[in-house]
């Protein structure tokens, strides 16, 4: 499998972390996370090395964790601070740790060789920190997909009329050519589709009464992070490209973390530039979002079950693919690059 | 496995093919089936070309099936005829198709070579077009078993007294010798269980009151088709072999096909010379069918279970296994023409 | 797997061999076992040998097995004593037989060499036939854990603190350390947890006041049977270790049965020094038997499901592993000498 080592992923949310311990799966590896009482968070090999029960399964006590089998103890740094029944602790009674770093109640993990982490590449948009926008947390999708193909899903307009039909795309969009940009470190793709009816969502969202210019952005961070600007406008105004604020503006989320070579979580969260302070308008979106990401979620499944089966055919590429076949050829330099 | 390519199998009912896409897996293929509005039945290969998602989770367009992740369009003869977004379409941009031929309300399917393929080979029995037999199309069960071993048990009488010993058999039968014949293309193995008291099939629909002479003829066409000739008549008549028509006669039609090296699909029709006007009959001969075919599956699916532990012992023969024997022998030499 | 084959498992508890045909899995072997009309039971591979349906789906006739298939019949002792339709009986027609011992209402199974089975060597001990003790037999719990693990849990005093804080153990044993004895062939390990409030399980059974001295003393022997003295006595006694008898006294008896590389049974009974004419306080120890060993269970399937997973990592040694090592080092040397 491509997996990117050394990237920031998305371990949970913020609210998820009380006061127990939550076992997580990144690339296979089990993790297991815990909050100490100075609300630090800490995240440690879930395998305790005596006989293998997973940590989680054990107690938080005085912010270290009590595996669940014979009570060793291990403190934030992965080391064994306590042995019942035997006073010395030998050298190789630790557990392995990963560095987290808690930003915009996203709670991050960085996979790979610790020296190579940098926090200031920890995603973050500008528009978190601007009162215009109001950012909303949303939920978690598991996914039985490996990663790759969902982030390709994630830069790719084309799909939005058909797998999306009645509630992101309509049937307007379908013939509609896909522009892209793979010039920068981020993947560009977007299409415009001018003089349209408004699809489900901006029906919802945006008491239009005619015909709409509706946009998509697509913006696929690597490894795994997209971030999708869309609104629409009234065609009255014919607004450019560089005007989309004057429109009711939506950026999409996507979190992606690796979990299996064939399973992946989406987390998304939202931001919007109309009725900020109305929380009612977020949970509504994001309950949209969530019928529509489980239309992605059937589609991407059913691929990955097909996957599996052999295959001696090779794909046909279309004119589409642009921007997922730079996405692929990018995470294969990244992944092979340890 | 020894599957038998250069053969026709029944793909569906025809029934079952109204309006919508139908995947079907034979041989370990997946196989998407649909009818076009001039009625005939198209069967192309499950799988998109361009990112594998299968079509049958598509749409029926206007006779094509539209693949549902980016529109991608094939017609009944594979070939893609629309890809949107983008004006010429790749000369890869097809699947892979299957004959298919409808006959008698049975959809067939040729898993070979296509130039081997012969209409003329295609099951029939005279009686589907004599007014002095009423067909019946019943159902379909589900084995989680080989077809090789379901084959054999459709030309194995002697298992009848203990599978199905209330239904199709009882112990009168238990140490009647079978008799069999291989000379010809039909392997064929039959039993007279003379002077005994009916079997429950026949309690129910031969009104019979006192003992009677019981035949089962078992026709194995070659690689999954048999036909079993079972039927009884008063023992006061004293009929022999050529007389069968005297009596309340049924040819019970299993039709197989190979799912996978594990799985089939076995279904079944009737035809019977009594009370040929009755619907309500054919309903509860079927009825009672379908419980004496469960009792096949559960004793066929724990066999298959059974044969995935190893063994290193050979299989003991027996007298009765004549019939089958001559079927894997030649099974064998049928498939491995190819 | 390391599988002891000379040895004595426990089958099945008497009762459960009525007038059914019953399967066991031991080691990944599929047995039938059935009683005879004179009280003896059988076990038997669990495969007719002419077409693999295995022979616990057929019927008991008249002391022997008829299988469900084609109705051949075997005997007690494997042999093929009737073939319908058929009147030789070929040499090739028999399955292998196991030997089997019933002794105090438990059903012995020798999986090895029957040359080297000695029914000396079954487990017993002296308080069995003696009327200041009661015997009480259990239920079964099925782990989805190699029986090595289990075995191991069941000379490791140091885990009852952690994995069974309320009903076997409490937090004032945690750091007290264990002595082990491996000098016979009988491993041994125990604890004395001195002046300390009795545990769930002794203040439901013993009636105490207050302070108690509480001992576990656990014997294993090999392969997998593991026998619990625990009890406890009032602090103000000051019993001395040969004294256990003065106290409230139990022996918690686990009798391991290997189903498969990553499965077994725990087969459980006791013995009780106490209210030896009450089976209610047999039955209520049972009921928090089980709460504890489910609580072995959890612990243990966790580990099973966890050491499926690879890893590079040795794992840590303890001084509480003293027996275990002990035990999976005699473990290596019975398994290999066959």
């Amino acid at each position: 499998m491509d997996y990117v080592r050394d990237a920031w992923y998305v371990a949970s949310w913020s609210h998820e972390l009380k006061d127990r311990l939550i076992r997580i799966t990144i690339m296979g590896e089990n993790i297991v996370l815990f909050r100490s009482s100075d609300g630090i968070i800490s995240a440690l090999e879930d395998r305790c090395p005596h006989k293998s029960l997973p940590l989680s399964r054990g107690r938080i006590i005085d912010d270290a964790i009590q595996c669940g089998y014979h009570g060793m103890t291990f403190g934030s740094d992965g080391k064994c601070i306590r042995i019942p029944g035997q006073d010395n602790i030998p050298e190789t009674a630790f557990v392995k740790t990963y560095l987290i770093v808690e930003e915009y109640n996203i709670v991050w993990i960085w996979m790979g060789n610790k020296e190579k982490a940098d926090t200031n590449n920890i995603f973050k948009l500008p528009q978190f920190d601007d009162p215009a926008w109001k950012a909303h947390q949303g939920d978690a999708l598991y996914f039985k997909s490996n990663y790759l193909n969902v982030a390709e899903n994630l830069v790719d307009p084309a799909h939005v009329s058909f797998v999306h039909p009645t509630t992101l795309g309509n049937p307007e969009g379908e013939n509609v050519k896909v522009e892209v940009d793979t010039s920068g470190d981020i993947i560009t793709a977007w299409r415009w589709i001018r003089n349209a009816p408004p699809v489900g969502f901006f029906q919802s969202f945006g008491n239009f009464s005619g015909n709409v210019d509706r946009w998509h952005y697509y913006y696929l961070h690597m490894p795994s992070i997209a971030v999708i600007d869309f609104g629409s406008a009234s065609s009255d105004l014919k607004i450019k490209e560089e005007e989309r604020h004057k429109g009711v503006r939506v950026f999409a989320i996507h979190l992606l973390t690796p979990v299996s070579e064939t399973e992946c979580i989406d987390r998304w969260m939202h931001l919007r530039n109309i009725q900020t302070e109305n929380d009612e308008v977020g949970a509504s979106m994001d309950a949209m979002f969530r019928i529509a990401f489980d239309e992605d979620k059937e589609i991407l499944e059913a691929i990955q079950e097909e996957e599996l089966n052999s295959s001696s055919r090779k794909p046909v590429r279309l004119a589409i693919d642009k921007a997922p076949n730079v996405y692929r050829i990018r995470i294969k330099k990244m992944a092979a690059n340890h």
